[in-house]
């Protein structure tokens, strides 16, 4: 009865032509401050877009960079960084070490020192671009139209500030919830669940204590892990400001999620969801490539991935993945960028680098082995591929677990991983129907939508050139304090005049009380 | 530096093309339970257009309509009612009476009498439509796909519970907050104003308290005005279910409002805003009205209606309007449906009918002359009018409030209305450029949207009858009672644990503290 007629229906679209009222921005220019790393895979989408809109682009580049590079679409701006490229590789490698151990309670703070230890060396980063004078003096005079930039590190925020640029900020969420309580968005513990709890937003009495108690945890977190961040704000700005309060004059924030993959939750005006706008467009494979997958035959073909973060693994545990793979008759497709092992099984292909997304949207694709990064999740549900998952650090085994709960993953820990435990899971996602069905329709939920995440992204950011801001989407409790905000004042207020209002009156009726008792016992007396 | 290029940017629009994934959904079966009057005008619009998509609309109309009627594009399916249209007449007189007193405090309550009886009689309506076993048999027959309802009346959404529909509620929003409530909204008092209040989302600590008290006299009001709602829903369901709880089973809720409107709050994913769906299309004018409004030259003409609600007025209060339209070089188009009055002058044309938004478009339109309706109030905004504003009753007052507070408008009052007055505002906004100038920027900004309000309720409509609903949306907050929800069970819990923590730490001191005391005066003794 109810039928969806595939691919591209022209009258919608023609409805949604005639409706774009407003056109391009001409012209503007755009400085960009992204975050090295896996940060910057997506916000690049949204940079040649920009760019491709006759957009002027100006990316702020680290020395040393791992994956940020110049582009024809947009002008790369380096700047000199204190740290090297041997300094970096070695705060990953403290935290590439931590994914083989037994995870432990104490994950969450070994978390956090992994996350200070890195964030710090960025901070130091961003210092050294702030206080070069000669290029922030080229900035300053180039008048840019708007700040793009990823707030997890806090250089564009600060600049934004200093040369009072309305900014977007594009991210899929800041640590200890830092970008909801910035944007003033309602985030109740009773069903909106906290990171590292593994709780859903279904809870049970002791999973909302335990919630609220890491709500209650996290504003502490929150202070020790933006004290650097702090720091530098109002020292750079010469005011006492902290880091959540510069956030707060964020005009619009493009947020990497939606709720085939979040919890539903409040929102506020100026939150743009745009989950999914890593898998916009797809490319053919190389031919290589498509030889390699087409040669799979029915049995298809495994995209393997542990995210740009890992590039090789310990030996033994390579061996024990072969092993697994030798007894399947699917093909594996393996990202590995360290040294190529010895014994690799003939349907393992291990390449330095994939085109995952294309790869996930091939119609042979069966299963994808991932970490559980918000990435490589959207290529996923985008592409409908169920997921075997291994996550590493970070947001990963909450991420992972938002999957597994949706039905559509099975879950693994990389430090107990054997043979074994990954063909199980291995063959439970590819015989089990349930986990394809459920990601199917976990797909075709995400992509039905009004609007594509990527035009939705280049809209709110042009939106905010053309009106220098989103004044009209900011709420008035940015100017509340917390007191104010919860009406703590108010209610303290009107239980004074309650208790003054109860006091008067008890002590009229004693008065009165008294007076008539007294007349009474007089007249007794009398 | 920054250019909007005008109407219609193709670039952008062809990438909205390219985006819509899915299409229409073919064929769907689409029950439609309005509410008469000014409330039907905007969802006649919605209707009319899934009809032209191919989708069956069958709309209930009872038998005594105000403006309800047969057409073309939908089923009109009548059904019986126990009211005649004088009643109906009976209950608008009373409220019309009103508008001519002094405003008051008790308004609030004379608003709520007034609401409540004119409810009441259509509760009674909606009973006759429920228990009229022949005709629910038929719908129910009908399998249809979707209700698409008003909820300001019980009958939509008591149907699509009885008929397990997935329902999308139209609406401005609900008496009191209850839409709010049922959606699970936050609407924190410190910065959301409540209605009747005066005030804006900036307080000061007064106008914060005076919020706080009308947050909670709602939730009184709220349990008077919806008796009957509650009532009805729990005898025709056969069980114990409020009528917010059948509310809080929406798929989706189509809000008619922006934040150029409104003031910004937080929303949640399943609340939908389509603010200005009413002035989407525009005709031409009809000939007569072409020549008489060109006819004005470079004055202009001011175009003045009060609402489907009121036809005339006393003749007394026409006399001072007559006599300051005397007095300006304006045309004057006054919608009018009583009878014609005596003297009427040259500038002024008295019409039955307007086609308000196309006239309002028209640019030697100057002001509008208003009640605060919201549906008048967005077609000033979407053609860029600004306003003279004469709220009546119910949420105009607050409607108008708002567009004064934004500086695109004067507001009268209609008991005190004399011509001076009139000429006073009047020329106010015909001579001082300020008010042009905020409402044409307000209109830029309500018009600078990624997609047009009625292609979203048209995507949002055909989306729950598609997925048969949109789960995916829907807050786990539902599964919460208001204890639960505000963790106020945890925080009792915890505040326990802590006292019996203090407590037993106090006793194990007290008890050392005696032991040591003890021992050292013993051997003090000794």
């Amino acid at each position: 009865m109810l039928k969806v007629p595939g691919l591209l229906a022209a009258s919608f679209g023609l409805q949604l032509f005639l409706c774009s009222f407003f056109g391009p921005v001409e012209g503007g220019k755009v400085l960009v401050m992204p975050v090295d790393g896996s940060h910057w895979l997506s916000m690049k989408i949204l940079v040649e877009e920009l760019s491709q809109r006759g957009h002027e682009m100006v990316v702020l580049v680290p020395e040393t960079s791992m994956l940020i590079q110049g582009s024809e679409s947009y002008m790369a701006r380096s700047f000199k960084v204190p740290y090297t490229k041997a300094d970096l590789d070695g705060s990953m490698k403290k935290l590439r070490e931590n994914i083989m151990r037994e995870p432990e309670f104490s994950d969450l703070f070994e978390n956090i020192i992994g996350l200070l230890s890195f964030t710090n060396m960025q901070v130091k980063g961003c210092e050294s671009l702030l206080y070069n004078e000669a290029l922030m003096q080229e900035l300053r005079e180039k008048r840019f139209d708007l700040m793009l930039t990823d707030p997890f590190l806090p250089c564009g925020p600060i600049i934004s500030e200093a040369f009072s640029l309305p900014a977007v900020y594009f991210l899929r969420g800041l640590p200890c919830g830092l970008d909801l309580e910035a944007a003033q968005c309602p985030s109740p513990p009773s069903y909106v669940p906290r990171f590292f709890t593994d709780n859903t937003d279904v809870m049970t009495f002791p999973q909302r204590v335990q919630n609220v108690l890491m709500a209650g945890i996290e504003g502490i977190i929150c202070k020790v892990l933006y004290t650097s961040f702090d720091e530098l704000t109002s020292r750079y700005l010469k005011k006492d400001v902290s880091y959540r309060k510069v956030l707060q004059h964020a005009a619009i924030w493009l947020h990497r999620f939606d709720f085939t993959f979040e919890y539903p939750r409040p929102v506020m005006p100026n939150m743009v969801r745009i989950g999914g706008i890593n898998c916009a467009k797809k490319k053919p494979l190389p031919a290589d490539l498509e030889e390699f997958v087409e040669g799979s035959g029915d049995h298809g073909f495994i995209v393997f991935t542990l995210g740009s973060f890992v590039s090789e693994l310990p030996e033994s545990k390579t061996r024990e993945l072969f092993n697994a793979f030798r007894q399947i008759p699917q093909r594996v497709l393996w990202r590995y960028t360290g040294v190529i092992p010895k014994d690799v099984p003939e349907n393992v292909k291990l390449l330095k680098w994939l085109p995952q997304n294309d790869l996930l949207a091939h119609p042979k694709v069966k299963v994808f082995i991932t970490h559980g990064g918000s990435h490589g999740i959207y290529e996923g549900i985008c592409n409908g591929v169920p997921m075997v998952m291994i996550p590493l650090f970070g947001d990963q085994r909450d991420n992972v677990h938002r999957m597994v709960v949706r039905g559509v993953a099975e879950s693994l820990t990389m430090y107990d991983l054997t043979t074994e435990k990954l063909l199980v899971a291995l063959r439970k996602v590819l015989n089990e129907k349930s986990y394809r069905e459920k990601i199917t329709e976990l797909s075709l939920i995400h992509r039905d939508r009004p609007i594509e995440p990527l035009d939705l992204a280049v809209f709110w950011s042009e939106f905010v050139m053309r009106n220098g801001g989103a004044e009209h989407l900011r709420p008035a409790a940015h100017t509340l304090n917390w007191v104010q905000y919860h009406s703590l004042d108010v209610v303290g207020f009107l239980l004074l005049v309650l208790a003054v209002v109860v006091f008067i009156t008890v002590k009229t009726c004693a008065f009165c009380f008294r007076k008539c008792f007294r007349r009474t016992l007089k007249s007794k007396k009398e």
